[in-house]
């Protein structure tokens, strides 16, 4: 029975890295779409999206099914229920992806991006990908350390995203106030992902190893 | 066995109309704070915020320890897990209104709206506390038509959303980007709020009821 349990676990942080690919692959398709103007690339993104929706609810179905036959307590409990959170972080991080390809489709054949910011989003998209990548890593080679390394990544997004905010309220900003608006939302989708993304690697660290990540990580 | 499981569950669904009622009263405070440049407010709503967090730690745990002592399954484990998701979503909604509260503290004295937008956020806050109290509404009265009538209010704010940016992205908009850059994130922040209510009100209905409200839900 334990044995089996552990296989299916296993299965379980398997579909979960399955989820981190998928976001972390629309995150970087809508980010494309966005700086190459591709209405394609935003389309993909889009309609890919029910995908990341099903592997949630086939995520939370799995692991209610074995708290159901299971009856685990303590970590075991903890762990499963750390994977539904981990399942619901991700379904939103795959919402926020959308939510970029949908302003790229919004204003086709239009670029959103004034040329100013296009660094700063060029560089978001990158560690949001990376963000999503080490979660699946995390998940894969059950590495903490590669978990305590999304930290860094996410104050490299939040100190992105603070200059970013510094280039639109510059008086001399000229692209007008409603070019200010989209980007202001942009780069809050881009911030919303890591800060999930950190989250997730958080939990994904609970689940492949019992153990929360933090001040006691040290002694694992 | 039974019976002491139901008490415990409707402890549980009092907790939460608890969490309900505080993300209400932040919301309201904070929306006060915002169109009263009351800086007094601003900081009450940010240091009233860890209450929130802690009343969430408190639902996981009872919860938790539900799932644990009870093995409950199929619809009492699904009703379980509901209420953990519905404590995340209002620590979450809790977070929206510490970040209205926070604009309105980061720009003090001076108001983050200007006068053309300040009826809109007065009537977003009104429908995002009526949000939040009908969500306590439901848990305490088990009233399903109560969850119902949020799906109206969620359109209400949709539309307001929509209204205020079209004023923002008005070309005769005479404030300036910081200023739509403010009013952008605050929309924002107020049509997250109602959709996690939204979120909540669904899970609440299931919570006291067992049955997921939707198209199944005039059988009931």
């Amino acid at each position: 029975m334990r044995e089996a349990y552990h296989v299916e676990l296993e299965r379980l942080a398997d579909e979960l890295a399955g989820m981190c690919s998928m976001v972390a692959d629309a995150m970087e398709i809508a980010t494309r779409s966005l700086l190459e103007t591709d209405l394609g690339l935003a389309e993909q993104v889009i309609g890919d999206d029910v995908k990341v929706d099903e592997a949630r609810s086939a995520c939370e179905e799995h692991a209610y099914s074995l708290i159901a036959l299971q009856a685990p307590v303590a970590t075991d409990l903890r762990i499963l229920l750390a994977a539904i959170h981990a399942a619901e972080s991700l379904e939103r991080m795959g919402d926020l992806a959308l939510h970029v390809a949908k302003a790229a489709r919004r204003r086709h054949p239009q670029p959103v991006l004034p040329d100013e910011v296009r660094g700063y989003f060029s560089e978001m998209g990158r560690v949001a990908v990376s963000l999503a990548r080490q979660c699946e890593q995390v998940i894969l080679s059950k590495d903490i350390e590669q978990a305590r390394s999304l930290e860094d990544a996410d104050d490299e997004m939040d100190d992105l995203h603070r200059h970013l905010f510094s280039v639109i309220m510059d008086r001399n900003w000229p692209h007008g106030v409603a070019a200010a608006v989209d980007v202001t939302l942009l780069g809050r989708f881009y911030e919303r992902f890591a800060d999930h993304a950190v989250s997730v690697g958080k939990r994904m660290v609970f689940v492949v190893t019992g153990r929360m990540p933090g001040s006691g990580a040290d002694e694992v």
